[in-house]
């Protein structure tokens, strides 16, 4: 039987958020559903209800970095226990026969594409909502396990901010003998910092000031560099194997790229709305590439949990009520976030 | 002794090119002296003379495609002789000491730089000066030996044409298996469809018509698409493991980027004279890449033209005598050439 839940929503495009309640899909048979006790906020979700990316589907519950607790499952569930401690990221569902999908890169399903946590349309034709709210109901092969060894508060923002530079950092080879620039240290940026750190590399923050240098350091960066310091450009010319750039705002990306060793890469996990300007001289000159990457498929998803937890690490965050959605969401459109807010769900 | 030689320059940016004669240094302990048969025209001898890239050293004496004989060779040179078959391509020299240049990466030398085979100033603090001449003399380290299957005309333009295009095919993986797309049939695709063909992958050509359909199928292209016809787009989306990109006319990256499989590059040769506009989204969805790639490093050169002999062709040309540089600088333009003009230098 379907069920209510309390919930969070945007109502209409760049609309603040307000308490209603959405339904939830009757458990199905390969479902679990989740007693939701975090939920990170992620600068995509102001995107989205601001309609940054497109046409988006009203009303709407954000949030796809979900942690909780199993609290029912499907009669043919073999993965998931009632009490089983688990996160849901940003994606319930995609085609799961693509060669994507079996390969383990459902994030890019080329079939019907992966279906979002919220602002899509779900198998069963209805919109899909996401964590800000107090129970979801979702397929057991897009819920992972969120490893005994990290808090769930904790959790929440890896399952978006964590897998989304984790998956990256991995494929581009970052580890011992690598220096790696993680460019913003914000939601991203510095969990960035911590997994490249646990990876092995040599770690640089590249940040407009040096405002955040101690935190960075703290973290696991090696060098902490101002770009708005034109001695940063000059002096780090050459240095990188892969610079992780996690801002949306729009850069030079010529004066990044110098700062790449040869056969060095770029990689885009911010999404700035507007094209970007490029010199293709930029990419020819020491055979360098741009490149990007989305979130992170299910089973890497896992890896990157079990990961974090070995090196003992979540995300840093301010827990906030539910009634602060809205002002945290400004407080992240002008910065002011030491490095992710995450809503306790309780108080949905 | 240093000694004169003659050739054919450009006295100022955008004048058209004159007989002349230019000195050609004794041949020094490291040296041979090459008596210059053919030298292809490249478009960036275009280029360079209408300082599209940039300001340049006038007089130019073009050419960096050059296919010759040994003719004295100085007292210390162990890897040539006088009658052997030799061939010069885009640099002369670099510093020989940094990482990439042990690395056998001369062209992205991080020391002083790849030394030009023209438009640049050698180690002697004097200009070069390229293969629209009789002789040049070069260090030995960079000269590569023509294999005895190539003829010294078709075997030219692979000194740039060939390694600009067999380069990035080897480093982004064309090989049997892979769907490698060649954008542009010119002087650089259609050898990039040679030696996409003989490496084993599967090759289709994009160009603006069908105009040049049956050259391309003839030469290895397993098929051949108009980018004109929206119905290419459409139908090929998300099928090509590799595009070379070798044209440098302003393209919609976004509509080519589609075309790529997940973790696809687009490789650009090609070097478009002003920036390029790129929504970073067609590269994060589906992790793919867009890269650039220059030449090709020394020993390198020495593979292609080995491969290339092995596989038996050369590049298409069209050879002409030296009093027709200028028409043939004005038909390339006109993309009217199939596919490469060679000089034949004893009409210099």
């Amino acid at each position: 039987m379907a069920s209510t839940t309390n919930a969070y929503a945007a109502h209409a495009p760049k609309s603040p958020l307000e308490r209603t309640t959405v339904e939830r899909r009757e458990v199905g048979e390969f479902d679990v559903l989740i007693d939701v006790r975090y939920a990170g906020i992620c600068h995509s979700d102001i995107h989205q209800v601001d309609e940054g990316w497109g046409e988006a589907i009203f009303p709407m519950v954000p949030g796809h970095e979900i942690a909780g607790v199993v609290s029912e499952v499907g009669s043919s569930v073999t993965g998931f226990r009632v009490g089983d401690r688990v996160g849901v990221g940003c994606m319930v569902d995609s085609c799961r026969t693509c060669d994507n999908c079996k390969a383990g890169l459902e994030q890019y399903c080329t079939g019907s594409g992966m279906i979002g946590t919220y602002n899509a349309v779900g198998r069963d034709g209805k919109p899909t909502y996401g964590g800000y709210s107090q129970a979801i109901v979702v397929d057991e092969n897009y819920v992972v396990r969120i490893p005994d060894g990290l808090s769930l508060d904790v959790a929440a923002p890896l399952l978006c901010a964590g897998i989304t530079t984790y998956s990256p950092l991995r494929h581009f080879g970052a580890g011992p003998g690598k220096k790696v620039a993680v460019l913003g240290m914000g939601g991203l940026g510095h969990l960035a910092v911590k997994i490249a750190h646990a990876l092995g590399a040599e770690v640089t923050v590249l940040s407009q000031s040096l405002r955040k240098k101690d935190d960075g350091l703290r973290l696991g960066a090696d060098h902490y560099r101002a770009t708005s310091d034109p001695k940063t450009f000059e002096e780090l010319e050459g240095t990188f194997d892969i610079i992780l750039s996690t801002v949306s705002a729009p850069l030079d990306f010529g004066a990044y790229l110098k700062l790449l060793k040869t056969d060095g890469a770029l990689v885009n996990v911010g999404l700035p709305e507007e094209p970007i300007s490029l010199d293709l001289f930029s990419v020819i000159n020491g055979r360098r590439t741009i490149a990007g990457s989305l979130i992170g498929g299910i089973a890497e998803t896992q890896e990157m949990l079990d990961f974090c937890a070995e090196h003992g690490f979540g995300a840093e965050i301010e827990l906030i009520p539910a009634d602060r959605i809205n002002e945290a969401f400004k407080r992240i459109l002008a910065s002011d976030v030491r490095y992710r807010f995450v809503i306790d769900a309780s108080t949905i």
